[in-house]
């Protein structure tokens, strides 16, 4: 049958994407990729699964194999109140919610608020995968500008003024793509403006753990309580194939997005949430995370250095404090997709950084390298590689 | 902040609804539960939990840990490739595609399929978790009418000439919440009707495993396959808190829904679908299933007898041959609200059966009836309760 005439409106907004097209081309196993977002294998501490798993058994029995509340396995939401509150967050049971993956919080936000034609405002660049979850309810981005220390404040007022916005959607904390942070007088400030106007903002945090130097920073969250949702993951504090993620949420909006996740998923997986409970609980994320920065610190390093000694003088890049991406910008007229078909063929991989702002066609000179999931010596190989065919394309379209 | 004047349009139809403000008041855990449709957590294979995780540790590593695709873990879609194919569906790799529980997929076919105002046709009664991911998407329904044998055919082919729509839905074997199986003759009646006017169709299949006597019948899939798609679940034949649903679809469909599922949660959770893959290479299914079986077959015929030693005469039920519910009718007239905040009182819960219709105000005289998650003893016990409300409120109500 002929299925086109039969899909829903929304489906133009999700139309297999140009990216998808591209990285299609980095399916080659021989390649070196920096393309990914992917935590290191080497990270996931699977013997300790082996002895959770023993442990979720004999405490939960059988109801960490049935169907559980969509709001949460109880003992995990119990867990997180103590974890978030260490964090400066106050919050009780009744502000925090289990969702699966912290994908599951943006699509249920999205549902949540969004009417096909409402605008959001994002940073330029942003999260791909919100823009994905946010493009299914037919969105309009209202992009607020950012300086090397991320949304500039002044910027996200403006927008809001601008544009009638149902919420900010922003990553605070090393940004992916972007590796960038906001500093705490910005936080304070962006606190300000969104208590002043009313605005709803959501603050993705699935990062800050991965802090390889510098002091924690304060959440939004706990400067504009009413006015911000917090919303994170154990992806990078566990392991992401356990789809967990949580946030917390004034007791209102985190009703009303259960019931949301309730015609989405009825609930998320009970026995990830209960290895989640023995991991919380257990005193093992300190111990993770510290094995997690000593994986990922040398390669960042090794990473900043290569660039450092094989890039082109006119390139820049952020120095980021933790997190899993470095985010490069060339001089302009330089096209990174046309990089990218190049040092494919060089057995280089990366995301050219066009695909990660709401306007197409924006940031055409710019690239993300993720530097988590690959070995240091490859790194120094890749980064010297792409320096290569950086440069020649600077010739050949005649930059400089 | 004023949360309300931010919701998207959509959450009209997502009300915190009247079931669950009338279930709340069966929070009571003295309470004898014929409410749910929980599988019974004896059902569960604890033991074999503990040495599948050891096989998929050893066997998978960190891939069972890390993000995967969104089509769903790759050894488990190829031993579905077989199980699908014994099923007498004829389908390879590019068919299969895994979903976060079935409620993924209701969710997916809904947000791929749905534009506002659109219609659905669904069986009156029909299953009530299908209407809330469907009503999400702000669809209308058309209601088929059914008889003892599920729903009428040519009901089918009247709302299909009447109504644009969008598909039909139905749960062809042991019904939740009806318990009615659609016979074979029917069933290719139907696939007739859609092949004639070119329909697509949802076959949800969760319990045709549960099947305690009588042979199994084929899938309307397997006779009409390019216009129906084939949902089903792990949560019967191993445990729903893995939350592992699949369906089978015409390759263009399945593209697109793993599109529309990559928005939603990236991947379903890969640690329980590498479970899932062992369970199923390792050929524990029919154990499992027969076990099923036999702790849930004595369940059915305790209940039905105590409905037929203890109920009015003018009470009707379906007998079914598989499944997780019994239906019943009473007399016109009769409210089953009623008798359930009368029941409640006395320590039984159940179902009202009108909220099962997509038409407010039907089926006001019907119940669902679980028998799975209780003991026999309770059952007896329950019935004979229920049977008591019963009587009461038709006295009081002058029935007969």
């Amino acid at each position: 049958m002929n299925y086109d005439r039969i899909l829903a409106a929304r489906t133009s907004r999700i139309k297999a994407s140009a990216i998808r097209e591209l990285l299609k081309l980095a399916a080659n196993p021989d390649l070196i990729s920096l393309g990914g977002g992917l935590p290191s294998p080497e990270s996931f501490p699977l013997d300790l699964v082996m002895e959770l798993t023993e442990k979720v058994i004999n405490k939960y029995g059988s109801a960490a194999l049935q169907y559980d509340t969509t709001e949460g396995f109880t003992p995990l939401r119990k867990a997180l109140v103590e974890y978030i509150n260490a964090k400066g967050i106050d919050a009780g049971l009744e502000n925090i919610y289990i969702t699966s993956g912290s994908q599951g919080f943006l699509d249920a936000i999205g549902k949540l608020l969004i009417t096909p034609g409402d605008y959001v405002a994002v940073e330029g660049p942003t999260y791909l995968a919100a823009l994905q979850a946010f493009n299914a309810y037919e969105v309009h981005y209202a992009q607020m500008q950012v300086d090397k220390e991320g949304v500039i404040p002044e910027s996200m007022e403006e927008i809001i003024q601008s544009y009638p916005v149902k919420f900010v959607y922003t990553v605070p904390t090393f940004q992916n793509p972007s590796g960038k942070t906001i500093g705490v007088q910005r936080r304070e400030k962006i606190a300000e403006i969104i208590l002043k106007h009313d605005v709803l903002l959501i603050e993705d945090d699935p990062y800050s753990a991965l802090r390889y130097k510098g002091e924690e920073l304060p959440t939004i969250k706990s400067m504009a309580p009413d006015n911000v949702i917090y919303a994170s993951t154990f992806s990078k504090i566990f392991a992401p194939g356990l789809r967990i993620g949580f946030f917390v949420a004034p007791e209102k909006l985190g009703r009303w997005l259960v019931l949301i996740k309730q015609g989405v998923d009825l609930n998320t997986c009970t026995f990830t949430q209960a290895l989640a409970t023995e991991y919380l609980t257990g005193g093992y994320v300190s111990k993770q995370v510290q094995k997690n920065i000593n994986l990922y610190r040398p390669k960042l390093e090794t990473m900043l250095k290569e660039l450092e000694d094989n890039f082109p003088k006119d390139f820049k890049w952020c120095e980021p404090d933790g997190g899993m991406f470095l985010w490069v910008e060339g001089p302009e007229g330089m096209d990174m997709e046309k990089v990218y078909k190049r040092a494919i063929e060089k057995g280089v991989g990366f995301v050219p950084g066009t695909f990660f702002f709401p306007n197409p066609g924006d940031g055409i000179e710019t690239m993300r390298l993720n530097f988590t999931n690959i070995a240091e010596e490859q790194i120094k190989q890749a980064i010297k590689i792409l320096a290569s065919v950086v440069e020649e394309e600077m010739k050949i379209t005649s930059i400089n």
